[in-house]
């Protein structure tokens, strides 16, 4: 049996202001409320759905549990001329990664490349928002987080890593950017949770039952099962994922000082963080590289087009689907909606207008 | 039907005095044949033995086609504080990128980290050589290098992508580092090239056929096939190990002013170099990260051992197999190589012997 979903869509001016009004509720100054609900939206913009105004009640009940400070004194604790490793006193990581990449990219300028672990963060939305601040200084950028324990290591049953992210954000010439933004999961969590909505089966190889087999259950998961590694089985290079699924967390959390591993506070409120934490909140790591410190920049542009031109236009197994670049489907999404407005299910519609009520918030649906 | 490889095993001492007298054959210095000799011994030690000497002769056909420059001239084209791009001057990769690996860690002992992009280079053996060399100055090291197409993009029949591996090796406490070192494929070619020996199918999702379609038979690579990015399939994120490829490429290659995409001059020898390069040779990219940039060394070392026993103890699905830290296999082959010599199959002493005889080489088979 599978569901079909309904969807209403809202400006996208409506969906930013109400999301800014949100932040704004719990304490947020003007700028940092303008700032996280931007990179919600962008998130919207860009397709990511499951990381767009869907998860902004979660931001919401993290902070009424006590775990999210709406003013953060974000500081920095150490740094080197291309190095600097931030506190982000427990703010949003919506509010608290921009800020740093901002860090990434004045050392970047100052001396070729800016690296910065984030400590004592929050959940910071999609990680193509961070890298892609560095585009416009002719930069690549580069951004990791770690997240809620809830993928498997090969040959484990337990959940010991977030779907833990890596993206690249690297500019072309006349040709949209190219942005890697990935899990290291074989599927991230925002694609279960719509097959449980559509009440329809997952592929095998996202996901294995309590027991540590393969399922095509999208239930599984929260019946004590866990996520799989990119590569999903031992055979296919599931050890792969799980290696850099353990690289983000190493360096997001362990180079910070935030937690790693399963001691990672869950983003889900109705979870509690664990005792004796060896570290602050979940950490980011961010970074900014010139690319004129390697290249002529018009070279290297010219160079990326040349490269996309040739992987576009390598021979299709079926001649109606092409090579897809790297950020081209989100490109397009971002055009698209940002005329026609964002589309939301109704679930995540009344999720939004619950918020709203409780807050007293006037809303756009 | 199976067929079952005979070993003869050589003494570390014997193997590594042959591959230097093989370098020196073809014109290295003696220090460079010396650092070559070490790159390919170190990889049969870790037990990656696709990596080790028996790619020696393939170097050596690449020498007769007068593709290697045994006395290059390796130059700092370009740099800032914590960037640098190398011209490798068609040396060895063996030989150039544990040079360009020095200049990263004095620019990362300069101001935090350091990163170079190597142009104009050769194979440069396993990765895990070249960001290991970074773990004794308290660095995280980082190595990148493209390599010959053999790897289809997802929805793509041709083959556009080197294995591309990924390393990182990150230093530990108490325990071994922690050291991990993927192709960004679903399989090394060396694992096809076993397959093969053996006359034994491979896993579904390693590699497709000419037309695209997935297959178990081990050949299909020699007909016209490609390998597949890790992920294997679209369904199970095929789109994320090519993504990973494509940015090993564009680091590698399009940073360095080396060749990218299916423009990579091929390993083997007999495979012709296309005509109108983008670029010089192929391309590498190497980091090493200070973790004093970040955090106190000692904090760090402690709570990467406390990441290592907590994952080492994360509950395994079958009791007699644990959790594996990345590294650890390789750490273990390597204690055990260096006592009991290294293991090399019938075909590799063949050729290598065939190698010594035609060069009128002293030989230890």
């Amino acid at each position: 049996m599978s569901t079909v979903l309904n969807y209403q869509t809202i400006k996208v001016s409506d969906l930013r202001e109400f999301a800014q009004s949100v932040f704004k509720y719990i304490g947020c100054q003007h700028e940092d409320a303008a700032l996280a609900a931007d990179v919600l939206i962008k998130a919207d913009l860009r397709g990511i759905d499951s990381h767009g105004v869907a998860r902004l009640s979660g931001y919401i009940r993290l902070w009424e549990k006590g775990r999210i400070n709406p003013k953060p004194n974000i500081s920095i604790v150490r740094e080197t001329k291309s190095t600097a490793t931030i506190d982000g006193d427990a703010g949003l990581g919506l509010v608290v990664a921009p800020k740093a990449m901002d860090i990434a990219i004045e050392k970047s300028k100052a001396c070729g490349s800016g690296w910065v672990a984030v400590g004592n963060s929050n959940h910071f939305g999609i990680a193509a928002y961070h890298a892609i601040k560095a585009l416009e200084f002719d930069m690549i950028g580069y951004a990791l987080t770690n997240a809620s324990p809830l993928v498997a290591p090969t040959y484990s049953k337990e959940r010991m890593l977030g779907t833990n992210p890596i993206c690249y954000a690297i500019p072309a010439g006349k040709y949209e950017p190219v942005i890697i933004d990935m899990a290291t999961s074989a599927a991230a969590n925002g694609k279960l949770e719509i097959a449980q909505r559509k009440k329809k089966e997952v592929t095998t190889g996202w996901i294995q039952t309590a027991e540590g087999l393969q399922t095509s259950d999208a239930h599984a998961l929260k019946q004590g099962g866990a996520l799989l590694p990119l590569g999903s089985g031992i055979e296919t290079g599931s050890h792969k994922g799980y290696g850099l699924g353990a690289m983000v967390d190493i360096f997001s959390g362990v180079l910070s000082g935030a937690n790693f591993g399963p001691w990672v506070p869950p983003f889900v409120s109705f979870l509690e963080v664990l005792p004796n934490l060896p570290g602050k909140g979940l950490g980011h790591f961010l970074g900014a590289i010139q690319v004129d410190g390697f290249s002529d920049v018009s070279v290297f542009k010219s160079n990326m087009d040349l490269w996309i031109e040739r992987f576009k236009n390598a021979t299709p197994i079926n001649p109606a689907q092409g090579v897809i670049i790297p950020g081209e489907p989100e490109a397009a999404h971002f055009k698209q909606r940002q005329i026609s407005g964002i589309p939301l299910i109704e679930d995540v519609v009344d999720d939004l207008k619950k918020l709203a009520l409780s807050y007293h918030l006037h809303h756009p649906f």
